[in-house]
């Protein structure tokens, strides 16, 4: 095989193989589930997000002596068939929102695993956080004293016997890490995220009064990096803290999220989990030992690094511009499922399905059929001399495509596949055009 | 009242008067219509979009001896709606897909005023297309030999006694307009859209073989540009082109749209829509005339200019964090529902719905509830010192952000409201978790 497609295929799904030319996923196909769904497909291979979450617990396990879990970031896809596979592998799962914590309880997650983030909660938001309980985590004093003042008025009785949501505070760092895009960077010191040092010590002030149960602290730098260094002075600050504020015995602690992928073979290898886990253990430890303090139970938040590898996004190419300059094979589906090349200038590649046994003898843009420049997925990557009619294959499609994705130019989202033993289950169907049309409402 | 309101309330709708330190537009106050229908909201005066499609007309009629048409891009903002307005305007619709087609059918638009736009239209746009009749602007030679096939296989007798549609070539002028962003410069040499001259003319060769209805040539150079200057070779080039092809008689031209408006007030004035016409009719005049050919019905295709102004997204400021370097006021709505700042950089600017009296006494940077760092509206603008509560408004919302929105964190899409003639109604319902759990499937 050429080595150009094996480091491509170090993009794909744990189970991706070649046979007779073809590309299969967990056994299956991309022909036959393309046949069978339709294009534009999402397809997403239980075992290799199965494998990602296995990769953060025995990391954790092996460099971290006490207490910890693993959250899966539900922003970066989400629905209940995720929601289901959180609950089996007993991960927690991180909600922005009412709308993300609904589809969690109707996956069957129990409200205890789940922390709720935003920066801007609804009362709604709020609401619905308070009777599951769960976790919330706060973000600033404004949420804080909404809270308290929600506590004041109602009291424990009120949640139905359901014991009042243990609080986080979200520390701003004051330090980002370096991520591809300024977009993708939330820990900075002017960033609209969290608390800084000194209103993380107001905030404890008020919770203490309030009589409320603040239990961790938590901060996110920025999403998609690939060197650790930076999370840790964020660490020590945030250790520091909580030397102030006091918190033993089973507290929390949380270094966010954003361990990056990569989505192009020129960014492989993939950034070492490991190598990430063990940064993180270190310092934690290190820095509990510094101030005396216990010993945090632990959560990462992985989105990305978990569900973006599992999934893969299969276009049928439609006509094909053959050009001095350039070739354009115009594909099914692009900008309105995934705007991550038109939001971050993210670089992706992708395979044909079939026919891999043919020479990568042509330089390929390739651009999806809406109607905008925005719209194109991937400019000058090496491919067989594509037919129109073909299938391609586009790798580490999981994370923030669909939850980002649009109607644009009445788009209808795609289909959403789950691979899991040797089964193909649809999860999320086609939109059609009666969903499109239900919010439309007739001129009386 | 101060020179920066005033200027700012040039970005709003014809209809908004301030009326004792409240916005009112269309004379509804903007606090009623938040208290009626929730926020985030999104309202369109009729009044504005009306004025702006006269003006299109007066400046055709003024410096177009030729019969001529205003098309509404539908890409900018489309529901039932919209389509009676653009009706009732006896506008034609710019279609994109499947989907818009059907919308715009819905909406009571006869299929004699569709034009059916797309880079790589699929078989369903095609079929339904066909189906429907209107117009078809042919994006590449794939496209015209598949509609080719059809028509030979299929016969005129197919269509239910409507006439085969009739065909437009889009041309790639290998020239682009002068646009804020390179996502919104369509014309360019290497661009996805359309054909290159020899393509057409192999375009024409083609489709007078098979028996088709080759009737006009079509360009579009690029979005929210404020310069017409480089629009005057790609019409000469066309125009040229339109020569060669023989077209005679009521043939029609369309140099597309995307003429510019002000997002922000240092951007006023906005683009005057009377120079842009100008220079379009005085330049096809003259090629007409120079090649010999007879005067084409000239089609002008705005959406922004047409819908951006009449629209305005009202917001209400959850949590307020006010330090040293930077003052956030983060809104129940941004990246979600307005996702131009993060594709485009687009800058906005706003008003508090009320309390306009007061002095503009604080640089504030104003996001959105979603955990992104791209979720953010606005920075640096000068508002009164905000609340916790308030409402704001931020005008020249109504093109590219609701066709382009997601359900980004769980985020329901706004509800729209239409004010016509002193009534205020609900064009689109805000969504619900209902709608938005319905493409997920149990697993079953």
């Amino acid at each position: 095989m050429m080595a150009i497609v094996e480091d491509r295929l170090r993009l794909f799904p744990d189970t991706t193989t070649i046979d007779r030319d073809e590309l299969r996923i967990g056994g299956h196909s991309l022909s036959s589930l393309a046949e069978r769904f339709g294009t534009p497909l999402y397809i997403y291979d239980r075992a290799t997000m199965d494998a990602s979450a296995g990769k953060y617990r025995d990391s954790l396990k092996r460099h971290y002596p006490g207490n910890s879990s693993v959250t899966y970031a539900g922003k970066a896809f989400l629905c209940r068939a995720i929601a289901r596979w959180v609950n089996q592998q007993r991960l927690w799962l991180d909600c922005t929102g009412e709308t993300e914590m609904a589809v969690a309880r109707a996956g069957g997650l129990n409200a205890a695993s789940l922390i709720v983030h935003g920066t801007n909660k609804s009362t709604a938001d709020l609401e619905y956080a308070l009777r599951q309980a769960g976790t919330i985590a706060v973000d600033n004093l404004s949420e804080l004293n909404r809270i308290a003042s929600i506590f004041r008025s109602m009291g424990q009785s009120q949640f139905s016997g359901q014991p009042f949501p243990e609080l986080w505070l979200r520390l701003q760092p004051g330090l980002a890490v370096a991520t591809h895009h300024v977009y993708t960077q939330t820990g900075q010191a002017d960033s609209k995220f969290g608390m800084t040092a000194e209103e993380i010590i107001e905030a404890l002030r008020i919770g203490r009064s309030a009589g409320l149960h603040i239990t961790g602290l938590h901060f996110h730098q920025g999403s998609n990096f690939r060197n650790p260094d930076p999370l840790v002075p964020a660490i020590e600050l945030a250790l520091d803290l909580a030397k102030e504020a006091g918190f033993e015995g089973a507290w929390h602690f949380c270094p966010g999220g954003g361990w990056g992928i990569a989505y192009h073979e020129e960014e492989l290898p993939h950034p070492d989990v490991d190598l990430y886990v063990r940064v993180i253990a270190r310092h934690v430890l290190r820095s509990c030992r510094a101030n005396g303090l216990s010993l945090p139970i632990l959560h990462l938040e992985p989105g990305r690094s978990l569900a973006a590898r599992a999934g893969v996004a299969i276009y049928r190419v439609g006509a094909i511009k053959r050009r001095g300059r350039r070739t354009w094979l115009l594909a099914d589906g692009g900008l309105a499922d995934n705007p991550r090349p038109a939001l971050y200038g993210a670089k992706y590649s992708c395979l044909p399905a079939a026919g891999l046994g043919r020479e990568l003898g042509e330089s390929v843009s390739i651009a999806g059929p809406y109607c905008e420049s925005g719209d194109v997925m991937i400019e000058g990557l090496r491919l067989p001399r594509m037919q129109e009619g073909e299938l391609i294959a586009v790798p580490v499609s999981g994370a923030y495509h669909l939850s980002m994705s649009s109607n644009y130019n009445g788009a209808r989202r795609p289909a959403v596949v789950w691979l899991e033993r040797s089964q193909a289950r649809l999860i999320i169907r086609r939109e059609t055009l009666a969903d499109l049309s239900q919010r439309d409402l007739p001129f009386a």
